[in-house]
């Protein structure tokens, strides 16, 4: 087992999972949600996860302006909270960590994991993340891939190559490409094929790795970026960031880092054995079992039905209904039509509603 | 056309609807919402239209002690109410308003109209109840049967015989029977035959020719009856009433009454040609094009959506669906099931959970 002394985990907190409305909503994203019931927000529960690897000042969450006091008061222990000044996708949210991070600490690693994900076995995350650790000290960019339990067409999918040999990370295997989500036939195909899993988005990588190939294959980016960490734990902050932060470049850190790189045989991934899901919609959240909270009668019925109100929900006749009520508004589809929720929000933006959004 | 001098109107208010759940409440039933819109409650729709016929102190409402307050309170110059202790069906709480009503008035002819009904065109509605009056001063009891716009099976229906030769009710017929609600099949070939209406309840006759026939087939009730209508206008109504109305019969008016004596040729129909409905369940309530009241999003999807409580309804994909928000419950059902919503206050009153009935 590798030692995580020089870990750092990175949580971006950011997207707005309009498929989930009206349960998230702008003011109160999804992360900030107790979705599966355990009585922590999704934010909490993988605060929690990775606080059994690594000390409280070794995770860092980087979320916007408006989410950073509820992040800060959900997460009362947290020191490392990089607010960025406007959502610019997850490179430039993951490489300002980094680069600061490794001003901070030469030679650390770093991993991000989405504050939005569910896992159902923290211990083998764990041995996951120490895998992937020892294969990032390395030098490869490391990715944890999810052993899919179905053929979900919901999730980009990794492809691993060869087998790698890297001490304490017996299972390591190179990356061969990334793939976005795939068609129902394709993603049957991958399954069964045994060398596919999910991209879970989680990247675990030496800080000074990932911000060298920044600095090959997006410079500009690169360069705004070192100059805020440059300029962070110093009184130039705030300015630094105003005036660079704006014209970065928005990027997902697949697009500017895992898929190019993966070409050039520098990615290695390490499977993820565990239940996972990112809840995109309700349909989601129901195949986790989170089918209702509060007091919901139902007749000839099943589904979803959620009163975050406290108040009584009765079903009649429907079946895999999704029922969501807040103080405010109330959603009613059905597990076929998740998906679509999101035309919801989008109306309402449409009409100026943001009271709604 | 005939004088309407003699002639009360009375209007039972009770029922608990409970198909409406959960907009119909025990403390809220059906009468007393305003269901349709109109700005105005059934109730007070059914008051107004009676309004046009005679003055207010010729119009009495019969209802519980619960509802005896807010029917007050919607009618502020009704001066005939009468509190039944206990319900005990229709004909209890008509004949009692007859018995009082023929002891002060002798020769009044009385005609009882539910309060929870909706009725399209008050001028024909009018039309109808004039004729009717004319028919009950020879001594008929005189319903005004429906003409039905569809085969339904959700009403009693009511077969005319001979036309009869009443001057002022040219289209009066005698009844030859009345049938309860029938299925598909018959209430097709009723409503071809051209010779049968809906039976809504709306019974016009003599107050001493319906106390008669009650003595004659009802002796029991019809002594309480008496007995309570001799105290009514004495310091004895109270006590009378409660030691005697108990006792009384429960039993509904077409039982006691139409039924029988339309085999002896004793009961008369004269037409009610205009738009009718009870609004039995929430698939009526859409029927009458009452889709959806405060803020509705529908997305690919169609059905009734009312928020009482004025927050915001998004459907999404789905079609036929009932959503129906109160303050503190929220019912989700479709049209084909509307009839099933009974069950809902059913397995609330098996657990106790009266804050909900």
């Amino acid at each position: 087992m590798s030692s995580l002394e020089m870990f750092h985990a990175v949580i971006p907190a950011g997207g707005a999972g309009t498929r989930l409305w009206p349960l998230s909503r702008a003011s109160r994203p999804k992360f900030l949600l107790d979705l599966t019931g355990s009585g922590r927000s999704l934010l909490q529960d993988t605060w929690d996860r990775l606080l059994t690897l690594v000390p409280a000042d070794q995770i860092h969450v980087v979320t916007g302006p408006t989410h950073a006091p509820l992040v800060q008061e959900q997460l009362p222990d947290l020191t490392g909270l990089f607010v960025e000044p406007s959502p610019r996708d997850s490179m430039p949210a993951i490489g300002l960590a980094a680069a600061v991070i490794g001003r901070r600490h030469p030679g650390a690693i770093v991993g991000s994991f989405a504050a939005d994900q569910v896992v159902s076995d923290a211990d083998a995350f764990g041995a996951s993340v120490r895998e992937a650790v020892a294969v990032a000290e390395t030098g490869l960019i490391t990715t944890i891939g999810i052993e899919p339990r179905s053929p979900s067409t919901a999730f980009g999918y990794i492809e691993a190559g060869e087998m790698l040999d890297v001490p304490d990370a017996p299972s390591a295997r190179a990356v061969s490409r990334f793939v976005e989500k795939p068609d129902e036939a394709t993603a049957d195909d991958y399954v069964r094929s045994g060398s596919f899993s999910w991209n879970a988005g989680m990247f675990v990588a030496r800080a000074d790795m990932l911000l060298g190939h920044l600095a090959r294959l997006q410079p500009h980016l690169h360069a705004g970026l070192e100059r805020i960490a440059l300029a962070w734990d110093t009184p130039e902050r705030q300015p630094e960031l105003e005036s660079t932060w704006p014209n970065l470049t928005p990027i997902a850190i697949d697009h500017a880092i895992a898929e190019p790189v993966s070409l050039e045989g520098g990615i290695a991934v390490v499977p993820g054995v565990f239940g996972w899901d990112d809840i995109g919609d309700f349909a989601a959240l129901h195949a986790l079992k989170q089918s209702s909270s509060g007091d919901v009668i139902w007749v000839d019925s099943n589904g979803l039905a959620r009163a975050e109100d406290g108040t009584t929900i009765a079903v009649v006749g429907l079946r895999d209904v999704v029922v969501v009520r807040t103080d405010d508004a109330l959603l009613v589809t059905s597990l076929e039509h998740a998906q679509q929720v999101k035309d919801v929000p989008a109306l309402l933006k449409r009409d100026g509603r943001t009271e709604l959004l």
